[in-house]
């Protein structure tokens, strides 16, 4: 069947996610041993959907750690052969296989100039494993569809625990992104939304039937949704072949919002956060431009961080139920690869 | 007549380029005056075409400085109120009118909290001048047309000269992308090249009118050049309405590149340094399949920075010619304003 592979790896992540968070207060103390102090800054490494979750990282971290956090360009290792000193940095790298080569020769290279390093992957004894101070696995069993699905929420969620290591660091507690409780508790209710959002097809089916012959779309979001807006848009990109963008509301008003006045639907993350006004201030200048957004449900009362988890799963079905419309079979895209070894 | 504020402004690029290598190494004893020592990092703040800008710095800076560099994310101070420890960094922040608000203040929290702000702009009477340690100007003259084109090129080359002081504080002299040579020296040749390209309208025109009626394109970089194809995109966007994204080959292959064997276009940013060899390889692989791209002219023999600066003058030549067959007036986009005041 179609979608089966893709289906099936969506519908673990409940008890992916549950796992991981009854594993995040050993995973916090192992995360404390490897910072490095004092922390220069925090930077993420990754790829793909891998680099959405590292967007996602990047705000916590800088939220939590209360020092700048960004991301890395791997050409400047790979292709330019920078000399760069990275003592004092946090160096944390996200691959699903492990076996990403730029990924893995990135970490090599900065932890030899000083770096603390983190993996995090779903394959233990991949080639990432020998290149890092710690690694972490989202321990989510086999992915075989290519779009990443299990393995991506699994990343989101770790994230959230190595920022809690951040802010007991930085004597300053947890960022009410990821909520303020004893570790892992504010997310506790996240495997139950999560749940809760996969148990209800309709409205990404509604949309997709709606959309259903798109040729391209914006996601916006801001803030930690902005990370889910990114991975929405390539899952529905992967999936279906839509060009497909995610972007920030703010940069969407600097310029790139011509292209939905030109016609290109826009999926609005919101209702996550502290970022919501800027998505209803865009929704309703499109709104009264003619311009064409959508939403799928949030799921209030949760902290913002498993907000945006359970965006990313929401479109995680819409791409799923636009690719079975458009008749492609999301777990086999032609021409793309699981593993995807770029150096 | 339609475009011809646009037209004017590209043609004033040699001059402005001119003035501002003339003044850089005056330029280059001021920003030596106010850089953190040590340097902890570089950070790059701005939205729009000036944050295209900023990617291009954020890869010298990193070479240059050999301390990691990265993009700011505003929404952490303006919608998140994060405290953050800046002490140590460098801050850069680029506006064209030094008056979009979370520019400001973003500057003027992390300013309080250690960092030293530099300021690029081409208002120099702005906003933006009092919340930095020193203030570098584009001296563009006015700017009237919506898309920014002699603002930003002249943001590049003062990047270029930044680079240069970061690296002859490291005690590293400059990196082969802004040229060995004595400060300015390998940039020399860069007004006399844009002069040429300007001078040479054909290439554009002519894939202009292949891709009159396209509705999405995917403009792909990497390096140095990944800032030329997200400022070519950006460009194409506004002035035309086609949903246009920049990307980076590597990012390009973990997934996005489906949309391109979904029918997208793409325009591949080439020739410019050490990661062509990925353009060769990503023009190989969709050229096999099916997928169609095209390039603009090159300059050879430029040091990289110049050649990048160059094809983003190649890239508003193809803006230009894209809007003026499809009927749309690029000095004023529908909709759009010349400051856009993000908070």
């Amino acid at each position: 069947v179609t979608g089966a592979l893709m289906a099936a790896e969506m519908a673990e992540q409940p008890d992916v996610l549950a796992r991981l968070l009854a594993r995040a207060p050993a995973d916090a103390q192992r995360v404390a041993r490897v910072l490095p102090s004092p922390l220069a800054g925090t930077v993420f490494l990754a790829r793909g959907s891998s680099d959405n979750a590292a967007v996602f990282g990047r705000y916590l971290a800088e939220l939590s750690a209360g020092r700048p956090a960004g991301l890395a360009a791997p050409s400047l290792c790979t292709r330019y052969h920078a000399d760069v000193d990275w003592r004092g940095y946090l160096l944390i790298a996200l691959s699903q296989s492990g076996a990403t080569p730029e990924v893995v020769s990135t970490c090599a290279s900065a932890r030899s100039a000083g770096a603390a390093v983190i993996g995090i992957t779903n394959e233990p004894d991949s080639p990432l494993a020998a290149v890092v101070d710690l690694l972490l696995t989202t321990d989510a069993g086999p992915e075989r569809a290519v779009p990443a699905t299990k393995t991506v929420t699994g990343q989101f969620a770790l994230l959230a625990t190595v920022a809690g290591a951040l802010g007991a660091r930085a004597g300053r507690g947890r960022p009410p992104a990821i909520g303020d409780a004893a570790a892992g508790a504010a997310l506790a209710a996240l495997p139950g939304a999560v749940a809760t959002a996969l148990a209800d097809p309709g409205p990404a089916r509604e949309l997709a039937r709606r959309w259903r012959d798109i040729d391209r779309l914006v996601v916006a979001g801001r803030g930690l949704g902005y990370a889910a807006a990114l991975e929405t848009a390539l899952k529905v990109a992967e999936t279906t072949g839509i060009l497909a963008t995610g972007m920030s509301t703010a940069d969407l008003h600097h310029g790139p919002i011509a292209a939905v006045y030109g016609g290109a639907r826009v999926l609005l993350i919101d209702g996550t956060g502290p970022a919501d006004a800027d998505l209803a201030g865009l929704r309703e200048l499109l709104t009264s431009r003619g311009g064409q957004t959508a939403t799928l449900p949030v799921h209030p009362g949760l902290a913002e961080a498993a907000q945006v988890i359970t965006a990313v799963v929401r479109g995680q079905q819409l791409a799923f139920e636009l690719a079975s419309l458009r008749g492609t079979d999301p777990d086999a895209p032609a021409h793309l690869t699981k593993v995807t070894a770029t150096t």
